[in-house]
């Protein structure tokens, strides 16, 4: 076969696995939204027949020498970047032993199903056997990959290429060192009234203001739409599908708000990525350093200021008169930007949010390298959440069971949301120097904050590394002080300090 | 392989081609409901190598040879029943050549294409040459399958198994000899007044009081759900996953309530079906006059009676009070049964919706046999219309146009309609004798009539043919003389003729 006969097969074997994956995403997107529940079981049945397939194509002996062969050849940057990712896709799946695969399958499954359980009855001891053993199987996995990295470096290596645990650590000792105290200060600083915020808000009222919100993001119906689940994410099948969800509490108006803003973050940076990566690696291997840092960009460095609410906050009063009528935009920017340490990671204010991250890292490497067992973990976590955010933690279902992450072995991924976030702080700072994003958030143009975050970040998908990225976008190599800048100048600012 | 080796093997099949069948139509369900239009044509192309890979799954040679060695054994009738009709399905399209079959698929994708451009620009010439050449085609495919009976015998029999076009002839002939007289009685006599269901109904509302009309039809949410879409109609899946679409206009109320029972009419049906023969053919090939029969049951022989709305118009009338404060429920059942010749089918009433059917028999049985050509039917249309509903057709878009059947090559479906509808008549009848319809309906006894149709017709699916299916439901062969002699006695009562 010559070059471009392989580079056919290649792409047809590409388009042939994203039909099947196409299929298990929107299926899985129907389960979560709208689909009949008494049917779950028939369609998980045939759900797994499917996912089989797909797994029967992504494995294909012969497409594994396909890929060698094409390596051999003389590829120009995009292919061969397009080739390794895809050679490394298949890699880290084919080094298991089928066996130990299909066990570890099972495993994740249970492993799933004790989480909701222990959740719901508020029980770590359901969920603590199967953690002890993902985390077994997650050693055996990465050992058969053959690296010569060290363990947690390898795990970092899935959620954020290239990033190093002494990295890491570097980052988190900056954020424990700059943060922590500055936490404490605003602790006992007055605090800011943020009741306007925690009342009663209709969310039929909060369904009809969304589509404001939306249009203000450029977030098009054309090539998105937006559901309802428990817990929002973004999904997405191909050029121009992306899928969001959100949740509206009957309780407060800015859960609803804010998760949108944030999926609406994700669903923007896939859906800019160069169509030509349509199917390939380069659209679906992008990191999720990188996709927290573009999600928590449009949630906080874009959807926290007070420019962006000059002209959606007058729309958002409409909606809420009885709520709102009397409270200003820069009480409202206030409130939205208080800090206040709290149980839940995903609710958490941007300050105290890394602080959370910084208990789940300190946790998983101590699992890791033994110094920390599952027998017991509860405990740990609530010692810690008390030292660093100060707080008692009351039940387990709000402390250590919150997050589904473990349950489905991702360990080594909680680093990548405070990574993203640190690296939002150094993207803004470039954005500014290239133009005025308030005169553009303030005067109803997001899409020129869009168009910036395209051309540096989003077009590229997968092909460059998160490093890369960033040096590409911002000139200089990844550096943890501008966000510790960034906090410390707006919550000193913020509180008085 | 022993007998019961190769039924295992013939189930395993089912289930792996119901997993890809499950997938085209949530995709399809997906397409015609929420997905963003810009990622058709990504999804499309996605779609299209699913729809390749079912195609191979149910052409398999091996599987061939698996049905004829199973219809070669001792087989119990139900189990007999299933591998003939899978034989059956399998045969229809291996018995095309595929150079063949691929043409024809490309004809009827463009011939889609053409008639929505030919209907959005009222321009039946645009679609004519594809009418004709799917006229030949269609001829050809069933000129393969190498059946003695003749061609419209053949058609029928996709749609309405069994049924002859001599039995067929006799029917339409009842009907225009009975019929025909009492529409034009009908036309002559005093209007009834309907001019309250035809004013602004706020479409937001209408969506508001569709859960309390699903919930009197026991349509349940944890197995079914309802979409918007330009055309209604219902979608499975599997077990336990039937989904209807409505679509709401402001100008009146009845279009969505009637096209929401009608399809609920469908959805019961399949959800209705034993379980067990989830992705067999005994679910996936019930025939298109029975499906009738029971979509047009729910909305006509019992959605229009006066005790169906004793409980359901006082909910209807609180969201409207505007509209329907002071009407009483006699004037609201009168109604919704008045008669009127129109001329789209789908919004068709009762007493003329056949006329509608005979002329598309007419046309269908003459373009057919040679007496009716496709050059200028659109001009024949007009004259059946003004001879059997008295009619002027003032474009083609209303005309000829109107129905998308013949561009997908449904030819020989549309008499299901009819005499799905003239089934009901007779169901009726039978369900009379064994249960008090009307105090079921009034009490909110919707299930009552459900449990009937379930135990006598929905439980079988495809175990039976339609005519074995009316002779156990009523006891006796299909006969056409009930369906007019309810229409007849209906509308004179009504009208005072």
């Amino acid at each position: 076969m010559t070059k471009e006969e392989m580079l056919e097969q290649y792409q047809q074997w590409r388009l042939h696995a994203s039909a099947y994956q196409m299929a298990i995403n929107l299926i899985e997107q129907d389960k979560m939204t709208i689909a009949p529940v008494a049917g779950n079981e028939y369609r998980d049945k045939r759900t797994a027949i499917l996912s089989g397939e797909l797994f029967s194509i992504e494995t294909q002996p012969d497409k594994k020498e396909l890929l060698e062969n094409l390596l051999k050849e003389d590829l120009d940057f995009e292919t061969r970047r397009e080739i390794e990712l895809s050679y490394k896709n298949m890699m880290d799946t084919l080094c298991m032993p089928k066996q130990f695969y299909v066990e570890y399958m099972e495993l994740l499954s249970k492993s799933y199903n004790a989480w909701v359980e222990a959740k719901t009855s508020d029980n770590y001891a359901l969920f603590e056997p199967y953690l002890k053993q993902l985390i077994d199987y997650s050693k055996k996995m990465y050992s058969y990959r053959n690296s010569d990295e060290p363990l947690y470096d390898q795990m970092l290596n899935d959620y954020a290429p290239g990033m190093k645990q002494e990295q890491c650590d570097a980052f988190f000792n900056k954020i424990k060192e700059r943060l922590v105290p500055l936490i404490h200060k605003v602790i006992d600083a007055k605090q800011l009234d943020t009741s306007f915020l925690y009342m009663p808000y209709s969310i039929e009222e909060q369904r009809k203001y969304a589509p404001e919100l939306l249009e203000y993001l450029h977030f098009d119906p054309s090539w998105g739409n937006i559901a309802e689940t428990e817990h929002p994410f973004t999904n997405g099948t191909c050029v121009n599908d992306c899928r969001v969800t959100t949740h509206y509490y009957e309780d407060n108006c800015i859960f609803a708000i804010f998760s949108t803003i944030h999926e609406v973050g994700h669903a923007t940076y896939a859906h800019d990525v160069n169509p030509k990566y349509d199917g390939m690696a380069l659209s679906t291997n992008m990191t999720s350093d990188i996709h927290e840092s573009q999600s928590r960009f449009f949630e906080n460095y874009l959807g926290r200021r007070k420019s962006f609410w000059v002209t959606n906050y007058p729309k958002l009063q409409a909606h809420f008169p009885q709520q709102l009528g009397n409270v200003t935009l820069d009480q409202f920017v206030t409130a939205i930007n208080a800090s206040q340490p709290s149980l839940i990671r995903t609710e958490a204010d941007e300050l105290t949010y890394p602080l959370h991250i910084l208990v789940r890292y300190e946790i998983e490497k101590g699992l890791f390298n033994g110094t920390i067992s599952t027998d017991g973990l509860n405990e740990t976590w609530k010692q810690k959440y008390k030292e660093y955010l100060g707080i008692d933690v009351p039940n387990d279902k709000v402390g250590i069971l919150q997050d589904v992450h473990w349950a489905n072995a991702y360990f080594g991924y909680f680093p990548s949301y405070a990574l993203g976030s640190a690296y939002g702080a150094q993207f803004l700072k470039a954005m500014m120097k290239d133009m005025d994003v308030d005169e553009a958030l303030s005067s109803n143009h997001f899409d020129k904050c869009i168009d910036w975050l395209k051309q540096h970040i989003h077009q590229y998908g997968a092909l460059y590394t998160p490093s890369q990225i960033i040096e590409m976008a911002t000139g200089e190599p990844f550096n943890p002080d501008y966000y510790c800048d960034y906090l410390e100048e707006k919550y000193t600012k913020l509180y008085n300090l």
